[in-house]
């Protein structure tokens, strides 16, 4: 089966990329609003993309109506937000975060999620989030007519006790539990995880070799 | 626990951001080398950021000697690329191209994966993957020292027959078994999937509202 996009609209581009392009991690996003409460909305057109600076990239689309998603007024009127991860636990609360509401009406008060202070910036995080980047904003860019990219860098981490080791630097699976996006209305839990290692090349070339030519042929 | 990037050396930022920002989608790229072999590689700093134009990002980082990746390189020199999608019967061939190749060597050859001639552009997909975009250069920028950004416009998609239905213009999950990224050697299937809908804010606000004055209080 072959498509070319230029025979699709951009809403049939839109589902076939979200169903293609899985399983994404999503970033629950708070920032300041105007009026100084505290806005939370997840987004799935994200990931990291470097550490030396430490950059992630979120893409917003605008809402159904044109108007600009309250994230992205704040992040540039504030010039900071912070990339909260939600894990299992906290899945409900963080796609009630993604109902439309007015500007102004903070999400976290309405759905009783703790915030907690930054640790360099003055946005808070979600206290509950297994884990949270802080991050200013390193450059703002539109695509077409309604969707904006969002690069931030990375200024600090916080992660919930117990869920990393400062000794590696790393999370630790599978206690850290977090939400794979899907497409649609759905969602997943990481499923069983698997090790694979990177070998030398021509390890990799010779072991593909003796796979042809054993008994049973190509593996 | 908080930890400002400022105290972590890059691959400490590196090694934290790939433990938090999970799971990642795996973008298996083939691209046509300077002697017209097949070259594949996969990278995981990828996702989907916007349909109109329908665009996709992946960071590619330097060789640890410092040298620009085949990829890369072959991205630049052609301006197109093709993304596969690997799925869990694929997943050991796709680290077996992450094996550090020389240029021209090809990797599709080395690990006898069949390859299908692209629909649009030149650049072959992988012939079993589940799903391949084919992408032409919209842009290329370096970010510090030793990290590229490829901002690549999807063109046309390829999927496996059976596993896209034309009707939604969507995948169809779970038959669709794409590989997830975690860190160090740890990859994931999907895990159990769930649904959950966006409902109006009000509704938001009102079902935390009756949840805070049940007898078992705050859920």
């Amino acid at each position: 089966m072959n498509l070319s996009f230029d025979t699709l609209t951009p809403t049939e581009r839109y589902k076939l990329l979200c169903s293609v392009v899985i399983p994404r991690p999503v970033a629950w996003i708070t920032t300041i609003a105007e009026n100084g409460s505290v806005n939370a909305a997840p987004f799935s057109f994200f990931n990291v993309f470097a550490e030396d600076p430490a950059l992630v990239i979120i893409g917003i689309n605008r809402r159904r109506g044109g108007e600009r998603k309250d994230t992205l007024s704040n992040i540039e009127r504030r010039r900071e937000f912070t990339v909260n991860m939600a894990d299992t636990a906290l899945a409900e609360a963080m796609v009630g975060t993604a109902a439309d509401f007015p500007p102004g009406e903070s999400e976290t008060a309405a759905l009783g999620l703790a915030t907690a202070a930054g640790h360099i910036i003055a946005t808070p995080r979600l206290r509950d989030a297994p884990a949270s980047l802080e991050c200013r904003l390193y450059e703002a860019r539109t695509i077409g007519e309604d969707r904006h990219l969002i690069i931030g860098e990375v200024v600090s981490v916080a992660a919930r006790e117990g869920l990393f080791d400062p000794e590696t630097k790393r999370m630790t699976v599978p206690h850290y539990d977090p939400v794979a996006r899907l497409f649609a209305a759905g969602y997943a839990k990481l499923g069983e995880p698997y090790d694979l290692t990177v070998a030398d090349w021509r390890t990799v070339r010779r072991r593909r070799r003796s796979a042809d030519e054993s008994p049973g042929g190509p593996a």
